[in-house]
């Protein structure tokens, strides 16, 4: 048998929380999502001005940050034309998703969770990413 | 034009909160959906225990609810054997749901909203989602 | 709780009307398809010679266009090999739409549904979609 | 965070010798699928002579089983006409099993993964799938 970590519900609203705030501080509502180690959804927001398209990407790319244990930024470039995972971003019915703004939740080495943010640019969607997990952090005793 | 009204991020953690009361105080853990009026997730909660499958039931109760304007124990009832709506659960891929524990979330007489609950008995799932539902309403100015 | 403007039947009608008249000035039938904000169909017109793949697709422009709040060809351009955006011309489902012929139909600033055309070249796709939101506009009071 | 356990590979395969050592003594070639507690397929035969259609089937009861935490058959009592969780059957595209033939694997009182069997009468499967759980009980320090 195995043993797996896995982010909780409180842990799930912190990492929300903290992407939330940076959200705010950019201007740019969000939709973000938290899966467990599994894909599985944990948690959900989709602020007020999120796009209805993001619901589902937010998801997708929480899933795949965690599922996959790669942040979705590298399948963007492990994807491109001659690369050598060129064409993966179709499968599982589309749910891989190669652009940014998904981010695995490590803890002691191990992947126990993902997030996933949607609705500014890409770039933007892993920074406010990256701030729920640096809040995630911050509030770890 | 028409002019809708729409549950925003605030009703969508009312409801939330309302439903994880009443959820810890039944001892079943839930999934909770919140949608808008239109079957999007607006705010989702996995409470620690809470099953797996039920993640995917739990939004697609809202769904129904809110889309369709009905409780989904109501459909339920239309769908039994012999019934008008016979077949109509697995309408939409499946994500018509016919199981309690779907509600619309109405305001002034229209549908605002869907709140959707998965986890326990259909029973114990309707009377969590009722729990958010009053006390959102008990929230309101 | 927010207060959203939508396309009624009236507007949809009037939309698909000058996207008609266009398409048969430049002697290509099409499929129109008309969404809501939320990116559900309103209404739907696949004029004699039509394409049967265009159906879906001129539903997904509209559906894109409308749920993302941005043009299709938008997405197109910010989809190519190593742009930002890369791969997610894939996303849910295949349903995100980056070809041109789907468009945002805008009032007072706000995105209160989709209009999206297929079965010609991406360019007269967008023409024609373009041609029923002036066709709205002028008879608009 | 939450510590979970988990059947591994080593589990796995020790479900599917037992299972498909009582599917050779009854002359029913079977489908045997085995899942992690999340419902994600971790092992997979289809011996010779196995049905197709059974293949989904299979990882369709094991997911079920462990996903909701529940022998799939329990989920055919409750979801007959007239009970409440009539029409869950179609539920999550369809993935819901409610058809024999699927059991949790528990672990001190937790479900650590799911088995699924098909190809056989659903008392067929079922008294397969509890074989692979009885010779993996019996492998056990």
């Amino acid at each position: 048998m195995l043993t797996i970590t896995r982010l909780d519900q409180q842990d799930a609203r912190r990492l929300i929380e903290g992407a939330e705030a940076h959200s705010r501080s950019i201007g740019v509502p969000m939709c973000i999502a938290i899966t467990d180690e599994s894909g599985h959804l944990l948690a959900f927001s989709r602020m007020d001005g999120g796009k209805i398209t993001s619901t589902t990407i937010a998801i997708d790319k929480a899933f795949t940050a965690a599922a996959a244990r790669k942040p979705t930024h590298e399948y963007g470039t492990a994807s491109q034309p001659g690369a050598p995972a060129w064409g993966i971003s179709s499968a599982i019915g589309g749910r891989l998703m190669v652009v940014g703004g998904g981010l695995p939740v490590e803890h002691d080495g191990q992947v126990i969770g993902g997030i996933g943010v949607s609705s500014g640019s890409p770039a933007q969607d892993q920074s406010v990413a990256q701030a729920g997990i640096d809040h995630w952090l911050a509030a770890r005793p």
